[in-house]
C-alpha cells in the first residue's frame, strides 16, 4: 500500500474509512462525487445515525448498503439504514443464507455513478464471504477473509482453513501488489495494507497450506461475545424486517 | 475531502493513519517510497512499539517524530521511538516549552525524502499547537486545532478560544478546499474531513467568533484524566531522557 487510487486522486471518487470501537469493526463509503451515488459497505447498527448523518451532510444518495458476510460479532446496520436513507438496498451474497433486498455472488457488480465494486467469492471464514475489489483494483475491502497481517477465524459458522488458504491466494494475492486492502476489522489501531505488504508479512498466509491449517486450529478462541444475538439478527439484516 | 492527494497516487508518498483506542489520538506515518525516509506525527507511548514494528517491516527509516502540540491527553512515543529507532530526533514547537531534538516555528519544514510537511502556527487550544501541512497542500495535520466537526478544548494549557479562532480561520480554512483534514483525535470513529466540509459543517467554527468563545467558554468539560502525568511526561519527551 504505498500509493493510494490513482482513480480516487483524478476522477472524484468519495471515500472514507469509518470505525465501531466495540468490535473494532471498519465500515467503509464509497460514492461517486459527481452523481453523488454512494455505497456502504459493513455498517455497524449502533453506528447508522452517525452513517446516515455523514451521508446526508455530503449531499449523497445511499443507493446501497452492502455486507461483506453473515457477521457474528456485531449487529449489521444495513436494515437500520434502509430505513433512514430511503431507497437503500441491502446487499449480501446468495451462499451466505441471511434475507437481502438484493443477493449477488462471484463476478456480480455493484455500481454507484461510474464506479463499481466487483464481488469475489472468498469462503472459509464464512460460507458466503465476498471480497469487493474497486473497478480499478486499486482498493479491495476484504471482509474478515483477511485481515491486517491476520485473518478471520475458521472454528464457526462454516469456517474452513483449507478453503480461507485458497480464497485468499487465489483471490486476493493475485490482485496488484499495490492494491490497497481495507479489513473488515483491526484490532491494533491500524486502517490499510496492502497485497505486497500481507504476501510478505502475514504471519499465517505466508505458510504453507498444511501450516496455516495447523496454525487456524490451534488459535483456542473464546466464542465471541455477540453471536447468539448477531447471527439470528444479521440472517435479517439486522432488524426484523429487511 | 473528495480526493486523496495527486501526489500520493502517482510519486510515491508512503501514508498511515494509526489508531490508539484509550486517548482517541491518530497518529500518521509519512514516508518517501523511494529515499525510504519517514516521518511520524504524534506518536502514542503505549503504542510505539507497534509503530516502530510497521516502520520496520515497510522498510523505513525513520527520522523525525513530531508532536502537534504538548498534549495533555495521553503520554507521546516520541522519547522511546528514538530509542527503538535510532537515529531518529524528536521534534515540537518552540513556544511549547517542552524538550525536543529540533524546535520549530510557523514556516519550518520538516523534510522526508523529496515532500516536506510545513508547520503552521495555530495556537489555541494551547500555545505551541502547530499544523502540519503536507507540501502540495493535499493534507494537513490539524492536532487539536480543529477536529472532525469539533476543535481541541481551550479551557487549560494556555488555552483562548478568541486565539483558537483565528488560527482555525486564518490558518486551516485558507487552505484549498479539497485539502484533507487529519485530525489529533477522534472520538466517533470518523477519520478524516476536508477544508470545505469543515468550513460548511463544523458547528462551533462555522460561528462568528463572539458566539464560538461563548460556546467554547461553556462547554463545563471534565479535566483530563491523564494530564497529570501527561503532561510533565510530555515536556520532556514522554520519558526521562528526551
Ligand atoms: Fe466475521
Ligand atoms: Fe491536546
Amino acid at each position: 500500500c504505498r500509493r493510494y487510487s490513482a482513480m480516487a486522486a483524478s476522477s472524484g471518487l468519495v471515500f472514507r474509512q469509518l470505525f465501531e470501537p466495540v468490535s473494532c469493526t471498519y465500515t467503509y463509503l464509497l460514492a461517486d462525487k459527481n452523481t453523488k451515488e454512494a455505497i456502504l459497505i459493513d455498517p455497524v447498527l449502533d453506528k447508522a445515525e452517525r452513517d446516515a448523518k455523514l451521508i446526508k451532510d455530503l449531499g449523497l444518495n445511499m443507493i446501497y448498503a452492502a455486507n461483506t458476510h453473515c457477521h457474528a460479532d456485531h449487529i449489521t446496520g444495513t436494515g437500520i439504514l434502509k430505513k433512514l436513507l430511503p431507497g437503500c438496498k441491502s446487499v449480501i451474497s446468495k451462499d451466505s443464507g441471511a434475507r437481502a433486498d438484493l443477493y449477488i455472488q462471484e463476478g456480480d457488480q455493484i455500481k454507484f455513478g461510474k464506479f463499481w465494486v466487483e464481488a469475489r467469492s472468498t469462503p472459509g471464514h464464512t460460507d458466503g464471504c465476498l471480497t469487493y475489489v474497486l473497478n480499478d483494483k486499486s482498493m479491495a475491502f476484504t471482509g474478515d477473509a483477511l485481515l491486517i497481517r491476520g485473518c478471520g477465524r475458521t472454528d464457526f459458522q462454516q469456517g474452513c482453513p483449507k478453503t480461507l488458504y485458497h480464497s485468499v491466494h487465489s483471490k486476493i494475492f493475485s490482485l496488484p501488489g499495490n492494491c490497497l486492502l481495507y479489513p473488515g476489522h483491526d484490532y491494533t489501531g491500524q486502517t490499510v495494507s496492502s497485497v505486497e505488504e500481507e504476501k510478505r508479512l502475514n504471519p499465517r498466509l505466508t505458510k504453507d497450506e498444511a501450516e496455516f491449517v495447523k496454525i487456524m486450529n490451534n488459535l483456542n478462541l473464546p466464542k465471541p461475545k455477540q453471536i447468539d444475538v448477531a447471527v439470528p439478527a444479521n440472517l435479517k439484516c439486522g432488524i426484523q424486517d429487511p
